[in-house]
């Protein structure tokens, strides 16, 4: 694979142009607006792929998004690898706080700025380019198949029922997925870990109708305070969650274990400085990686009720809004957790208002052990073109449907990331520095080449 | 006065039709898009009241929304009455939940549906037709004066200043206001309290953007989870202010005072489902009347932080706010109020967030006398038509320029309302009842007669 780095060189501004296209439609899954958007980037990218070699592609109709399914069988005897991916896209709000618009792509210092950028176009994107690459050049050492879903963000409602009715078409000996981030540009590590999520959204009502705060303010009790004396108490003053029963299925890790994670570079000092906080702050007793790595955690995503506009209304709303989601840690499920968070809520409610807790979505947990062939041919893959051996890590994000992967199709995954922590996935000015997105399409063909060579 | 009646029979519909002109003009203070219908209000209101019976009205420039004035001065030797109101009026929103549109006035079931219906361009009203009465009948018995402002719904920004600057012109020996409101169509009374108010906005901020809450949820403290245990924090399970000083200057009343003040009717369980909650909730050891006439209170008016659209979104937000307001009983200072929360909110704040607090406004509360020639001047008005003697009531809310226009024009005010608690003003759906609308055009005129009998 010598002339790799000569390909990606010579086509690097068609890579990013190609990219730019698909980037350009606003696939957004949480946001009806978009339905249209997402069979026109579920399309782009069926034709892209049989384009870039693939025998065929085709785009699938579900209840909810369409998946993209795309293959080249070169030889049924070889092993055949998955690529999972996503093409939707978190929503860009909110907009004012962009520095170039979310869905026209921009290069700034090196970086690619634009939603999706990294999450998971710019990544997803790398996986077309290599397989590109492997086949013009005839160095393709397996099969391939590609799973390219438009529901992730909204945590793939449709997937898991597409891949029970798909088993024959999807099987595979691995499932490589690139929608994680690693350590830093020059460490590279492959996430072994990933944690659940349970999301809810909460609505408590107080009176009626909004209330004039003067003539009832002191006499009823107003949904917005009672509503933060809720949500307060939901975590304890030593950070730990209150929900009755929360941490009954957590794994407490060996003091071993915590030492061996504790051996990954961290500085916290430049943490805080990179977000801009005078300190961190979480569950008492654990650092900041294990915070994020093998503990669950609880936020408030959004909040909302009464008057939210410039000045000032003297009312006492009737209705205050929550957006919560709980991160899991393996063992925990995340269904059983929605089931005690809304036991829990509606039991700590005062007579004087009244809940609702709707579950939006969830997944579970994932952990993938280091010693299999298909850890140790990405390990050689990132060994091969950053210099370094990659470090295991578990990672504080979600990508529940690899838990549902191993449970259905019954195949492990590897997770080869290149995003970087400060790419503000998911925020404003997502973006993607470009030096991840050219060294990712470098890295991915190894990986298929040492995979090959060892599965003979 | 036989003819009252007659009067305003034949003239119910014009007086409607007018009322309805100025309803129509969007005059909402707190909002900047509506700089110009501010205007537009006031020059309606200054030709109105010429065209009434006014020897001349004007509009006067502030700092802020213009104040009207208009007079009509019949012999100096004789008392003079200023009629104070607002022809500004709180936002409409939320939009979605009014049944007819917020400036476009209905009558439904015997009620006129609109914002500011009752608050206050339709109490303000009441006193233009029985002006009118009064001159185009010749029975007008004293020398009055209007002063009409734009900024009551803000807290009166300008009005101090303007009332500094026109001493003179304003000189009066009572200043008339329908604002209040009464306990029941059958059941007249007169306002004797007020609350004052102190309004701020609160900004809690967590990191420099907003985050993944996977990657960073739980090693980072969450804005809005803080800022709703802040909140939370600002009332303990009594019910009572926490914020350190907010209660010395309240006054306790006498067990007597207490006692004549539970004279007033009331039905709790008429209350609760009127509201529509199962229980009412408020400071420990006082009554639902007492907890809004003579005790504080502080509520959050308004909240939001996060994604607050359809779907979930898993952000850990950079920022929370909240608009919080205290209402105050006499002798609380609103600005020593709003310092005492601000170095409070304050010092609660953990090291994981910066914190603002922006004041927005405030105003002091207000109580007066019944043994005065004004007061029962008001109260035989009301005996009068209403076949009842009115009840003196502490009410919950706001009107700050009260205390002002005794501070700075030396003159006491009497309170003469007409609205009903079940009108909501300041909500969705305000509306004023045609029976309260022309039962207050026929009770003023009586305050004027008998008030000029006294003073003689």
């Amino acid at each position: 694979m010598k002339d790799l780095k000569n390909y990606v060189e010579q086509n690097k501004d068609r890579f990013l142009s190609e990219l730019f296209e698909l980037i350009r439609i606003p696939s957004v899954s949480a946001q009806e607006s978009h339905k249209d958007d997402m069979y026109r980037a579920a399309q782009w990218i069926a034709e892209k792929l049989v384009a870039d070699g693939a025998d065929k592609a085709e785009v699938f109709k579900t209840d909810g998004h369409p998946v993209v399914y795309g293959e080249k069988i070169i030889d049924k005897s070889l092993p055949t690898v998955l690529v999972y991916g996503h093409y939707d896209v978190q929503p860009a709000e909110p907009l004012d706080l962009w520095k170039s618009p979310a869905f026209e792509p921009e290069v700034r210092e090196g970086k690619i700025f634009a939603r999706g950028a990294d999450d998971d176009k710019g990544q997803s994107f790398m996986h077309f380019k290599a397989f590109e690459y492997m086949v013009k050049t005839g160095q393709l050492p397996c099969n391939v198949k590609f799973m390219i879903e438009g529901e992730e963000e909204i945590g793939s409602p449709s997937l898991g029922k597409f891949c029970e009715q798909n088993k024959k078409m999807l099987a595979s000996d691995v499932i490589l997925v690139s929608d994680t981030s690693m350590i830093s540009p020059d460490i590279p590590s492959i996430t072994t870990g990933l944690r659940g999520l349970t999301y809810v959204e909460v609505e408590v009502t107080g009176p009626n109708r909004d209330l004039h705060s003067g003539l009832y303010g002191g006499a009823v009790a107003n949904p917005v305070n009672v509503m933060a004396k809720m949500i307060a108490s939901l975590t304890d003053e030593n950070g730990r969650i209150t929900v009755k029963g929360f941490y009954d299925d957590v794994e407490e890790l060996s003091d071993e274990e915590r030492k061996e994670m504790a051996r990954a570079p961290f500085n916290l000092d430049h943490y805080k400085k990179e977000i801009d906080v005078a300190e961190v702050g979480g569950e008492k007793g654990y650092s900041t990686n294990e915070r994020t790595g093998i503990r669950p955690s609880l936020d408030v995503n959004g909040i909302w009720g009464g008057y939210t506009e410039k000045g000032a209304k003297t009312i006492l709303p009737s209705k205050a809004y929550a957006k919560i989601s709980m991160r899991l840690v393996p063992h925990q499920d995340s269904k059983k957790i929605a089931e005690l968070f809304k036991a829990h809520f509606e039991s700590i409610a005062p007579k004087t208002v009244k809940v609702k807790v709707n579950y939006l979505h969830g997944g579970e947990g994932y952990v993938s052990p280091t010693d299999t062939v298909e850890y140790q041919a990405a390990s050689k893959a990132y060994e091969t073109s950053f210099g370094k051996k990659p470090i295991p890590v578990r990672s504080g994000g979600s990508i529940p449907i690899i838990s549902l992967f191993e449970k259905v199709l019954g195949v492990k995954s590897i997770l080869m990331g290149f995003g970087l922590e400060s790419d503000a996935i998911h925020g404003p000015n997502e973006n993607y520095p470009l030096q991840q997105f050219y060294k990712g399409i470098e890295t991915i063909p190894y990986f298929y080449k040492y995979y090959a060579e060892m599965k003979k």
